[in-house]
């Protein structure tokens, strides 16, 4: 994997539309995460609309599930003296798969447990299913989720889960998934599991209190993180993927010849300097 | 699942062998290790006599890589200050597979990424290639493996790692699966993640102190974690898979139909006093 990115140029990377990016503060970090329009437009719209309300600041994460999630909002939705939404819509319609038809999706060779097809989207993990003509973003490690109540259509964006383990892909298709960790991981995962039902944390203190939460394009540029991330779709990527599916490293006995699309390594990096700027 | 594991009777719960469960005791408390001499056989039995020989105690945890692994052993190894092995055997010839002959192997209907056919042995996840007649462990959350150099026959036990993220499961055959993580998972997954090169921690203070390894026989019974485990292969067993392939649950909107081995859960509880025990 390392020769396949220290061979790729320039236009093999991308650097995440600030306008879809968020920036999540905790007293440990950044967290950064860049959303997916592309499968949940409405969500992203109204998540970006309670980020710019400054909704979450002094949030916190309440949720942390051993080998399943890491979740946050308010510790006191649903009650009196939960925070207002605002003008931010309170239940949306379910936004869990889309047509897949003008939809650049690089699918993999690899068979999948739970799809007929899987591959991806805009660096996005996905899944397609041809007969129904649908794609949707899959539960992979790192994946942003919109909780919601047992009716499908209340959702809002205002409670919000990372994957933080084996990726429950059972759950793909009944949520909505909205965008994906771009870094910052340890920072949600490496975090104390609750003790309390569902891994809620059971005494407030637990609590772990989010700073606040700002669109990359509201951050002064001097302040963005300035990073780059792989595109999926071009040769290169290509290349990485077979990279992983057999691995040529001299440690491995036998090389697997196949790839889960959750196993994919979806590459970061700081940006760099073209080589030749001058040019 | 809830339901299934009501209606489970004394008889689907087994308790795991003493002689073959260890106690890893960290700081924050017990990780229950169950060991599957089943699959390798050699590697158990160093373990075994590592433990026996305290040679884990006041060792550290070294490695903790998001969305990977916690691994543990001789920050010294391969020095001239590493702790001896004493009399147990050096290197080891590889135990990544063996002979699916007589080996009681529950199979799952669902397809799989990378193997044949995966299913349950013993309350292990596992896969078997029937034309090859081998069947291995997989790579599941909480799988305990046996660390080795690039050739295939250089692990010994001494240092063990643990899967604290998706499923690796490229890792199968490749390595020695030597058991499973019961109870305690969390207290190695919340670790801080390392900052070297593969997640090791680059400062020594970093590393998490090992207080000791026991083999649970060794343990007087009243200091013994008093646990069960639900057997696999039994009808319950086939109701808790089927619970979670086809969730029921009124949250679900699209059941999944299909499971991937390392999503079905092992349910480990405190073992209850059977009901009846006059009878």
């Amino acid at each position: 994997m390392q020769e396949v990115l220290a061979a790729s140029t320039a236009s093999d990377w991308r650097v995440p539309d600030p306008a879809n990016t968020l920036y999540l503060q905790l007293a440990s970090g950044r967290v950064i995460i860049e959303l997916a329009p592309t499968f949940a437009p409405r969500h992203v719209a109204n998540i970006l609309a309670l980020v710019r309300a400054n909704y979450f600041d002094g949030l916190t994460i309440n949720r942390v599930q051993d080998d399943f999630v890491t979740q946050w909002g308010d510790a006191n939705a649903g009650e009196t003296n939960a925070r207002s939404l605002g003008d931010v819509a309170g239940d949306l319609p379910a936004e869990y798969s889309r047509s897949a038809k003008e939809l650049a999706f690089y699918p993999l060779s690899d068979r999948d447990t739970y799809a007929p097809k899987t591959g991806f989207v805009d660096g996005f993990p996905a899944a397609r299913d041809n007969s129904a003509g649908h794609a949707w973003l899959t539960h992979c490690y790192g994946m942003l989720g919109v909780g919601r109540d047992n009716p499908p259509d209340t959702g809002n964006g205002a409670e919000l889960y990372v994957v933080i383990g084996q990726a429950p892909r059972q759950l793909d298709r009944n949520i909505a998934l909205v965008g994906r960790v771009l870094q910052g991981m340890p920072l949600l995962a490496a975090l104390p599991r609750g003790s309390g039902p569902l891994g809620f944390y059971d005494k407030p203190g637990q609590r772990i209190r989010i700073e606040s939460v700002r669109v990359a394009a509201d951050v002064a540029v001097s302040e963005r993180s300035d990073i780059e991330t792989l595109r999926t779709g071009t040769p290169t990527f290509t290349k990485l993927v077979e990279s992983r599916r057999n691995r040529s490293d001299d440690w491995y006995v036998v090389p697997a010849g196949k790839i889960d699309v959750c196993n994919v390594p979806l590459p970061v990096r700081e940006r760099q300097a073209p080589k030749n700027p001058a040019q």
